[in-house]
């Protein structure tokens, strides 16, 4: 049972926008809310995009519309229209304002929304609303395969995710709680953050100052997520709470818990990357750029493929640190794959250690790989992404047939 | 018939380091020479990069000796000691000094070489030294399916390459030589070069300062070219005259040539790149700086997949254009795909064109793609590229089994 936070409800239609799943959701508190938005960094971008800043930085945030399957963006001034349109009906069905009410979109660029379709949608969701959190992650996602959620209580910081579920339970009813819900897996790159991610808690933080905490967090967290190093048009990141379970948190507990629940939806994010058959975490430690090197290897082709093909091949992985421009010496290289209990060394002392090829090719089949790249002492910094395999190829070049 | 300068001569012969092709190759001149190099921007490269760099900066470099099937990368002071020994050897089957041998190496990172075999290569090589131009081309491939090489003389700046040889035949005994070969179809990107690059002239351009010239050159050819947005380890462009031809040439006329030469290299590396169907030549116009945007498009896994599936999808030319971190107008915006003489208009007046995405789909077979991209007034700037299939995870994944 995935929960809702206190004083929220959830809704996931079918309104004939993608052919098979849910593809219309809403998120709606009950009372005023709090909220922050980190938005993509494209300069083409969505009219959603634009439409959900101005709506988060009035403070009046209230609810979400969603709708997957056509991503409404590059649809000129009607594009915005509709937008607005969507925000206009929702607030009607909800009975709030216009400004109170966010929007996000995703799927296919470049074709307008079938309104008609929309509006029957947006009205159903209305009619809808509950606690069915699983119609809801339905309805936002596109050509990912799982859904993508994770969560906290204000009394155990312990996340609960789809990895974790069944092997532990707490109760979601003691304290605040915070759940986070994404969607993502292609055009996926740092600079900015999940495709589209929604945060919800119950927690009373009225108080705090969320924009640089959001901002904080989706740096240590979605943004050092890479699927394919491309970055889309309809990225948004929205946190909502409304305090209706009476528990206040520090703002360092708060960011703590953000920071937890947000990690662990990247690492979703990445693992169900189009095509991946594995989680690739790269972790580079000195330097003084050690994030712009994770990122390099985190987006090297040959690498990626390299991964997908289960090959120890350290060679491409030095290739592609060498070439973030950042310098470092040859001679202070430790390089390591680390699947579960096993740690293979590849690299150290100046050239290549000596391994069972066929054992770390074996242990590569992990669905969880470790890079871990020491480059001389300092700061470290990880970088969340997948392997490259046909399946990429065949999601992005047969999307259409 | 492929023509060497006179003054030089060429062997390609096979030592046992590849399977099937020739991995030994050399180029010699018989006089004094003037040189110049360009070498990988890579923190992690090759001992033979930092020893022809050497080479060619003490002015003195008359030969190159060159294998493939192993780059002798990341193999410690052991790698450097074989480098040396490769000169060495070459010097003394040539007659000539360790300082005038600039040495190259292409293949798999992070093994020593079998010197035994490298050897006897060089020994075999000096030999069979003569007019085969063939012989040493494959002798200095990898993953490449073809040969890569471009000709002018100083009669006839129409460049002959192996898209043009059946067309049309000029004379290269005429008046001044300039030839180049090249290989490399994956780890290729800018900020380097081609993989490995020979430029071989017997014009008499003694007085002219070659290193900025290279450079010049390198920056509108070499590194307008991308496959996958990685960079080798042992990437190098050489340059050697002698002069034999006794032709003269101008700073403007040589750099003339040499870019004609170098560009259709490019191209043809780009064509060449591991699993491509197509070449796709990326031309962007305005903005402060359309050769980012043209590199950001280039480099897309998401319009590379696309291209693969010939989808004509501007939403995805449009999103890599918006990522690049360089500020327009999607209002100024017109994108057209050209294939032969068909033009197809796909997004212009802030939305997409109406076209027939059949018929582009169909003229997207073709194996020679130009995006077109005008953004405002202003520079245009040129990548070439290729589309990214099912091919390049095959050879990438499954590089070792």
């Amino acid at each position: 049972m995935i929960p809702i936070p206190k004083g929220f409800s959830v809704a996931g239609v079918r309104c004939g926008l993608k052919n098979k799943r849910n593809d219309l959701g809403m998120i709606v508190s009950d009372r005023e809310s709090n909220s922050a938005g980190v938005f993509t960094t494209n300069y083409v971008r969505a009219s959603s995009v634009n439409y959900s800043r101005k709506v988060v930085e009035s403070g009046k945030l209230r609810a979400i519309v969603v709708n997957s399957g056509n991503a409404n963006c590059c649809t000129g001034e009607q594009g915005e229209r509709d937008t607005a349109r969507m925000a206009e009906l929702a607030a009607r069905e909800l009975g709030l304002e216009t400004d109170q009410i966010a929007v996000g979109s995703t799927g296919i660029i470049g074709h307008l929304l079938d309104m008609s379709k929309v509006e029957r949608g947006i009205k159903d969701a209305g009619q809808k609303l509950g606690m069915d959190a699983r119609a809801f992650m339905d309805a936002i996602l596109t050509t990912d395969l799982v859904e993508k959620w994770a969560w906290v209580t204000s009394d155990n910081h312990e996340v609960v995710s789809p990895q974790s579920l069944s092997q532990r339970h707490h109760d979601s009813d003691q304290g605040g709680l915070l759940i986070g819900f994404a969607k993502g897996s292609g055009m996926i790159a740092p600079n900015m953050a999940t495709m589209l991610g929604f945060m919800v808690s119950d927690m009373d933080v009225s108080d705090l100052d969320f924009q640089p905490i959001l901002k904080r967090v989706a740096d240590v967290s979605f943004n050092c997520m890479t699927v394919d190093g491309d970055t889309s048009t309809n990225d948004m990141l929205i946190l909502l709470t409304n305090g209706a379970s009476g528990i206040k948190a520090t703002e360092a507990e708060f960011e703590a818990a953000l920071t937890a629940v947000c990690t662990s939806l990247a690492k979703q994010v990445a693992r169900d990357g189009e095509g991946a058959t594995k989680l690739v975490e790269v972790r580079v430690t000195g330097t003084s750029d050690p994030k712009k090197i994770a990122r390099t290897i985190g987006e090297s082709p040959l690498v990626k493929t390299a991964m997908f093909g289960c090959d120890p091949n350290w060679g491409r992985i030095l290739m592609a640190a060498g070439r973030a421009g950042v310098p470092f010496q040859t001679g202070d290289v430790r390089l390591s794959l680390i699947m579960g209990d096993e740690e293979h060394i590849l690299f150290e002392d100046s050239g290549p250690a000596s391994f069972d090829a066929k054992r770390v090719s074996s242990a590569l089949k992990s669905d969880h790989v470790i890079i871990d790249l020491k480059l001389g002492d300092g700061d470290q910094a990880t970088v969340y992404t997948c392997d490259f395999g046909y399946g990429y190829v065949r999601i992005n070049a047969e999307y259409h047939t």
